[in-house]
């Protein structure tokens, strides 16, 4: 199980299977995971479904990645600001500007993770919750550095829950229009963030 | 359409309905509206097909109320509440805790809302939608009271959503432990709010 993850986050995914993915999500996003077969999805990503099989392996096993991939990119991204960034607004900043940002890439792939996550064998869904649990534990890190050095009050696990609900809600009610800046709704939230959390 | 939804308020809600509602809302929860047929609900809670065609009309319509009586009585608790409080603090406070009492005992009906709302037709789904707005635009009038009393600084739309998203992801992580004090996660909430949208 554990393999499956490390193995997608190692291995560089083609060009070709990241297409495979976000087409996929989409026909998902529009129409759930139940209603769209393989040979549909040869047809619309222009593959033949012999090739498709190469790429995918299988319908679950396709589901599987694009509820693991975008999670995966964020939590890397999400590392590597935790390494490289020490002062907290700008962690707050640079983890809202990600997040935000897939919420806009990705809007198909969350909103079939969202929507048909039953939909997985309870292996791969405990994977897909442990990814979630490993990106809110950079988060978690980021608010308990900053309570130590005094900048934010001290922050219940339900309260950083409800904080990051805000961001992973978001992708049900962005608009085309708002989603053309993004930066500007991932500032407005990590001032929420910011001052929710403040020890002020 | 305007219709349906005002004469679901007015009219009252047989406790048969609500229990059938209930029942099929996790029944639907747990293995999709797609995989889940009206026979099966008619066992489930113990009706005939017939008696249960009386109470629910169409699986449509069992969908759509599933999807709309909880908005329609949060959204009835929120009015009352801006009606008679006029505190800021109580105001926030009140719809939080009512709010996050839904959550958790209407969590199968916000499942359902959330990844069946693609199921609809066009006119129910907007139906749908207008019915968040409607709640939506409670929360705007707090703040807006709020901001002119200088409670409040001035908070933007894709602020308040971003804060009412907080709320609706919770039933994607409230634990069963978590939902038997919610109250004490709704104050949590409030105090973000607050702290969020303070003048100061």
């Amino acid at each position: 199980m554990n393999n499956s993850a490390t193995a997608n986050n190692d291995r560089a995914i083609s060009d070709n299977k990241r297409r495979i993915m976000k087409i996929s999500a989409e026909l998902f996003a529009e129409r759930g995971y139940g209603g769209v077969g393989t040979s549909e999805i040869g047809q619309a990503t222009g593959f033949g479904k012999g090739a498709l099989y190469h790429h995918i392996r299988s319908k679950e096993d396709l589901l599987f990645d694009i509820m693991t991939v975008y999670m995966q990119d964020l939590l890397q991204n999400a590392k590597s600001v935790l390494a490289a960034e020490k002062d907290t607004r700008a962690r707050i900043k640079a983890l809202s500007e990600a997040l935000m940002r897939a919420v806009v890439q990705d809007k198909a792939q969350m909103t079939v993770c969202f929507r048909e996550v039953h939909a997985l064998s309870e292996e791969k869904r405990r994977t897909v919750l442990r990814l979630h649990g490993d990106y809110y534990r950079i988060w978690k890190t980021v608010v308990a550095d900053a309570t130590a050095s005094g900048e934010f009050r001290r922050v219940t696990s339900v309260e950083l829950k409800g904080l990051l609900g805000m961001y992973f809600y978001s992708f049900l009610w962005i608009s085309d229009e708002e989603a053309a800046d993004i930066d500007a709704i991932a500032r407005k939230f990590a001032g929420i963030v910011l001052r929710a959390c403040s020890n002020t």
